[in-house]
């Protein structure tokens, strides 16, 4: 079963903003057996607009559609809409009663006609209810194809997915099942990689697809297959990372599971009942921002002393002047100093820290760009590693909080 | 002048990246005078490759394609390119010397057969040199559209366009001009805003497009044209962006520049000599993720205390357990505390501070979900501000963050 997205609006097609709402759909239609074509972004342009339904339909069961949904009048989307159905604009009263009530309860100024409009939807529409905005979601079908209309914005487009799209697809369409697996691996290139499984590889069925994902450090291998029995396919699947391990088990540190590796972390510390703080230079904050990001993360994250200049990893970590002097900022001495300090401070079982140059000049140290030091507090030792991460500042930042992540998971599972 | 992207990979098909690449292509595209008309995200598959090729080259003088260039047999591109140009592929020794280059400087595995298979190109392409990895650019030509195709990783992405493409599309092409000025408002709806400025709208030449951006408690108005001369362009828009005072003047807080907010305050604190540290509650690190974000930020950003944990605003920031007893930890109070404390920690001349309860469940206070105070510190004096930001986790620090910069930035700019 094939869908296609098409998100529409000027402000993706001039860079002004990522398009983070096609990840989200395909994601949530991939887990229910829906595949993605085409992800297709176009201007708020009327004949763009319609070729682009057009094409849409000759290819997919489902055309999802993200954008030019609000009251201005740059948004044309709902009139669009009413042109390729050959339909037109009517009111619907739970849509402006539920228009109504947001403006009552939230919203400062008053309610206007141009508010009181985004309750008109095309007749052959099925409204779908947005709680968290005015715009509604829209429902229609032409020949063989559903086309879902939501908002751009992504909290109501993740709303409407959630509570009114996916139950809709489920109860609707007959889909197959499509498993992905991914083997997570530290240590060997891409390239290296694939000489080595390539016997494995020529092997696998042609049902089976196969992607290797190289990412700052680590290269993840994707296994696809798409059916109906799901126990068969998982099944069949295994058995082929079995034989992986046979070959490149060495570098294989498991199977990547649905939740981020942030996330990982969290439920393995919850379940210990251990806590966890960073201490942070250049990486600056972004391990807790990573941390902090999902509820309930009070459980085990404490916080985080962002140390990014050397005077705060004196006066408010703690780090005796001495040891700066004596080994630099950017030294396994410093790294595990601000770990033990950081772990001290919030009182935690774990902590992580990092120093270093992420370029592009060097900083307060002698050390090269791209070197860095992440070090591990557990609740009985200290140690830090060092690592050189090249000379590109987004790609040391990235490389440091990837391999930070890795180091503290091994040592929550006990791999160290 | 039209350009279209395209971006090849499975993993954006499903969801397991979120593509980046498309809006810095169409930013830096855009600055140069190259409109985007589509952006195109398909699979690694043979066929779609190919289509989506010629329907591009029907609508575009450049394409811009992203992705499958890696050294394993998932990636296809070369291949279809080769077949689109009518072309075989050739050994480039630039390429292979470099390649060699790279394993000799770099990276641990030895160089394979595969990684030598980099250097392979189609002949009639003109190599662009990535020298941050081992994929090269390459440019194409097929009657009146170019197409250019480099690796899907961002960092080599950029390194390539800032390199190699834009220089050649300004040396190569006659380019109009593109102009974008946004107006950045606070403090009233986006339909509000339009009944306004209707007759204002409505009297725009049709050259000149608007398009209202609403996120998260801030309006942005966008004005763009295109043209030849641009000294008569920028008139034209500041003419129209004058009547606009008129009518909302109350609500504009000046014009967008280029750079990102929080890089203006960036450049306003290094102009002053002055420098920022921040306390983080339910914010978690990202007013200190953004800050460091951006090469020199040491200068004038010292770092942050991430005190997520309420124990954590007692004793790192020194918080009085009295005042948290007697206010709770949600408070303009507790709020004030924490600027001032992480001022007097970092020893810096403004600090911002966070607290509030982000949901879904309510944490170490009483206070309602979406309750948030946020305290700004200045050289002279310190106060906070409550805010509701309503019941969605992800939109409520969406929103302390906007509201954070929105404030500080007001600071300093000297309008507080």
């Amino acid at each position: 079963m094939n869908a296609e997205i098409i998100t529409i609006g000027d402000e993706i097609l001039i860079g002004q903003i990522i398009d983070t709402n096609s990840a989200y759909i395909a994601k949530a239609l991939n887990k229910i057996g829906v595949s993605i074509h085409q992800i297709t972004s176009i201007e708020d342009d009327w004949d763009h607009i319609l070729d682009t339904l057009k094409d849409a339909q000759q290819r997919a069961d489902i055309v999802i559609i993200t954008g030019g949904l609000g009251p201005t009048k740059d948004d044309i989307t709902k009139k669009c809409l009413c042109e390729f159905f050959d339909d037109e604009l009517v009111k619907d009263e739970g849509v402006l009663a539920h228009v109504e009530e947001l403006f009552r309860k939230y919203i400062d100024t008053p309610i206007s006609d141009l508010n009181r409009m985004q309750a008109l939807v095309p007749s052959k529409a099925e409204v779908l209810t947005n709680k968290f905005g005015t715009a509604p979601g829209m429902w229609l079908k032409k020949d063989d194809t559903v086309f879902v209309s939501m908002p751009g914005v992504p909290y109501e487009m993740k709303g409407l997915m959630e509570v009114e799209v996916i139950p809709r697809i489920i109860e609707r369409f007959k889909r197959p099942v499509i498993l992905h697996k991914t083997v997570l691996t530290y240590g060997m290139g891409e390239s290296a990689i694939a000489e080595k499984i390539e016997d494995w590889e020529d092997a696998l069925p042609p049902h089976i697809r196969l992607a290797y994902l190289p990412n700052l450090g680590k290269v993840r291998l994707r296994l696809s297959t798409k059916g109906s029995d799901l126990a068969a396919m998982e099944q069949e699947i295994n058995d082929q990372i079995a034989s992986l391990k046979n070959i490149i088990g060495e570098i294989i540190r498991g199977i990547e599971e649905e939740d981020p590796i942030e996330v990982q972390i969290g439920h393995l510390l919850k379940k210990k009942n251990a806590s966890l703080a960073t201490a942070e230079s250049f990486t600056g904050g972004r391990l807790a921002s990573l941390f902090t990001e999902y509820p309930g993360s009070s459980a085990f994250f404490k916080g985080s002393v962002v140390a990014y200049a050397t005077s705060a990893k004196l006066n408010i970590l703690g780090v005796p002047k001495e040891l700066i002097e004596e080994y630099s900022v950017v030294s396994n001495q410093v790294a595990c100093e601000m770990a033990k300090r950081v772990k001290a401070l919030y009182g935690t079982d774990y902590a992580i820290a990092t120093t270093g140059n992420a370029g592009p000049e060097k900083g307060d140290s002698d050390a090269d760009v791209g070197t860095v030091f992440i070090a591990i507090a557990t609740p009985e030792t200290v140690y830090a590693k060092e690592y050189s991460f090249g000379n590109h500042r987004e790609k040391v930042v990235g490389k440091a909080v990837n391999k930070s992540l890795e180091l503290i998971l091994d040592e929550i599972y006990g791999l160290k």
